[in-house]
């Protein structure tokens, strides 16, 4: 599995998240607390929106975080007001660019935590439900990829959580279809560089851990000595696969089934439920 | 496009045939001469069969060959009857360790020079034809990994010459049916680790360079003074898409449309024709 | 050896220079025709000054930079008004990130294309003239980086071109203590996020190419219709080791043992000769 | 720190040590028990002799071992009587290949876990008592290769025990001009191809851990259904940092201050103390 986190707010230094927090990305890649796998060191990605451009930015490389100078140097010198951050812990398909997170489509980015049961078993099946326009943009071999694909086929542009709910429909039928009792897992972030989804859900209703940061208005009366919380905005928003710190009161779980909207105005918790496609 | 050689016969040090001669294979990675790049630095692999095993080695890696010291390290201290070896310039799919030749699926070994045209068209369609046990087992993005999926679905291991020229003509058909003109340009090496099978065929009738060595005992009248010749066996072969040297009478190009198998006893050369699949 | 260029100007995205021009770096890494090498293909790096840091990011890496996605992605999102990238052909010792070109030490940048002749053998003498403070800083194994190390030494901070002529100096009585004839080959360009110096020396005289751009406002007068010339100020300068394209006026080769400064204000081209450590 | 280690005996594919112990070395890579760190995921590298060569290949990458696909092909085809494997879990000094165990040196091979105590202020005065006829092969940035020419410069060649003892003595002497009470802790594998020496020592005597095999007629005597203690000679022996299992009686610990040479004939252990340079 993966660890990640998604970032929209306050235009920041990537390393203001990625590298200084007590418990950040690059500590969880070595020891994640709540993952899966303690060591995430399969790859890893980053991509962010900047302030000229439509499109994100998107590096990906294949050793650990921890030990990789490029994202540091990144890291350290881009401003960003929404990002995505990403390490992996392989489950079997290669080590490879194209499988690390987040993954681009357009103006669309996207990254997973979780797996299809048995997709070595499905996943012809779902790569054929793939609009062949989009085919030939698949470039790796993972099924987190691939349910990118897939939403982006039931119109991610229009209707995002409508989309994601028809992709896990059909990887929920075309698992029962092959014997698989529980075909999905998965916590996925998405975005278009202006709103940010995150939806945590599986069929066994056991999802992997999701957090949401509590509004930063509440968060600056609970610890008035907190300074980095009079550096960003009343709108700055972190959702992460695990908490950063130990900061009381910062961390919310997303509920099981759910998913979140981070946007202008307030943001929005909503149940979650796969769709028929 | 790329560049590659076969081995068989004698069993030899990699380095001998890899890195040894005046252009050799490592010379091409960097100034191929009849290639359609100059650079080949897209990333290398090299398959051997030992004397224990059943299924050959691979080590492939992402950068050129060139440069790569591990590359030089097994080559210098491994020998082997049966080798590959191959490198690669990227017409545009990722440069991963999945995309580097050669392939292997059990003890079938698969390299290629050249390319399906237009693939990003006609790749959802050939992937279709791959059989749905073998589908899982494709890792990358290459059209000549695709090829060899589909040879092995047609039969490659009964019957090579037979499915690979099913392959060529599925892809053909598949080309046409798409307004391709000129679908497919192929010079493919591929062993079980007994036989050496090569094929050079091209829609257009105009293939990439092929060469096969001269019969060692010719070439041993001819050169008396050349030292290597005596220690090769009469059954020694190389097949290469360009020459490894100028030494007069070694090399011969594979004609037009033909195919060549070395196997223990008298080799071969015979026509080769796509064929409905 | 390598290729270089080093920019300075109105903030930019990287892509304009390092893609964008017909024969630009990265086209260079492929087909350079003005170098030792025709391929630069060991290893690569940017290093750019953003408007919030002190401190030049570098990016750097041991594959082509033409086939390296990552730095694809950084040149078409980042913005820079003074950045260096490097290309690099390795003349044998490791591809490896620390070997990389820009290198960096504080706010200063440097990157270097040439050579110091027979250098494994004056390496050690030249090692122990670094100042024993800055000693543990090195990181590779090339004399770029050692170069740069013995500049510091001397003084790079207060003065850089007297810091360079001692490091040249130091070169050469070493080299010509060793019994080596010609001991310093060297484009070099170096940085404080302020200035711009580029030197052009060899002991023999008979350096690799350096060119500087023409006065931007000379260019406009020149070429009326080149809407570039009209998106960047008059004070815009770029150094490169070989033209980015064939603009007629556009390009002119700095002179054997020269080195010029850009500079708020107006830019200048002076003599340059080793001195006495 | 690291983890390693080192193999001498019964010809055997690299694989049987190396990946399929319960708490093999590539496990320990994820996994480690009894290192200072859990996580060895800072490159890797294996070094083998052949048959038919007097040095040895060495093999070494920058990634995670658990994930490298070349080191499994060759781990599982390449067979050696005497083999060295090493996972590097990095202190500080740059992840490249040059920074990788084993190093070699002509017919000799090296490999550590340990430190030398503040480093980069004893490096600058280690690196100017190498022979300076050796200085021009040390190519990477850390301890261990510094250690080993050391070792080298003081006789490594003629009397393996006395140059390690001499190295020791000077890391300590100038550990102690520098200020640092421990300046040395280490265990050190090194070979010529036919004998192994191995040592455990540290300047406040609480060293690394470090294991050796219980005697193979021992163990065959204890494990009589241990199918795998019947294919290996008597003269087989393993040196690990830690165990690769849980088999009662199979590992001993190395005594503090200990080394042992395994040899043809008895293998012996004897007391270790660090020599005046």
């Amino acid at each position: 599995m993966c660890r990640w986190l998604a970032y929209s707010g306050t235009p920041i230094l990537l390393e203001s998240i990625l590298y200084r927090p007590v418990h950040s990305l690059i500590d969880q890649s070595l020891h994640s607390r709540l993952g899966v796998e303690t060591t995430n060191g399969d790859g890893f990605g980053v991509g962010w929106f900047g302030s000229h451009k439509d499109t994100p930015a998107v590096v990906r490389d294949i050793g650990p975080a921890w030990s990789n100078r490029n994202l540091r140097e990144i890291a350290g010198h881009v401003r960003s007001p929404l990002f995505f951050a990403h390490i992996r812990a392989s489950t079997g398909s290669a080590v490879q660019q194209t499988n690390c997170h987040p993954f681009r489509h357009g103006k669309w980015m996207w990254m997973h935590n979780g797996a299809i049961a048995e997709f070595h078993r499905l996943r012809r099946h779902l790569v054929l439900a793939v609009d062949p326009e989009l085919f030939p943009s698949m470039e790796g071999s993972t099924d987190s990829e691939l349910m990118f694909y897939l939403a982006l086929t039931f119109g991610l542009a229009e209707d995002p959580p409508g989309a994601v709910a028809q992709m896990a429909g059909l990887v929920e039928r075309s698992g029962r279809e092959h014997g698989v009792e529980f075909p999905l897992q998965m916590t996925v972030a998405v975005t278009d560089g202006q709103r940010l989804w995150a939806f945590r859900y599986s069929s066994e209703r056991h999802s992997r851990s999701l957090f949401y940061s509590t509004r930063v208005e509440t968060l600056r009366s609970l610890h008035p000595d907190v300074a980095f919380l009079n550096e960003i905005s009343d709108e700055t928003r972190l959702i992460v696969s695990e908490p950063l710190g130990d900061l009381p009161g910062a961390w919310n779980e997303v509920p099981e089934g759910m998913y979140g909207v981070v946007q202008p105005g307030t943001d929005v918790l909503l149940p979650f439920a796969p769709r028929a496609a």
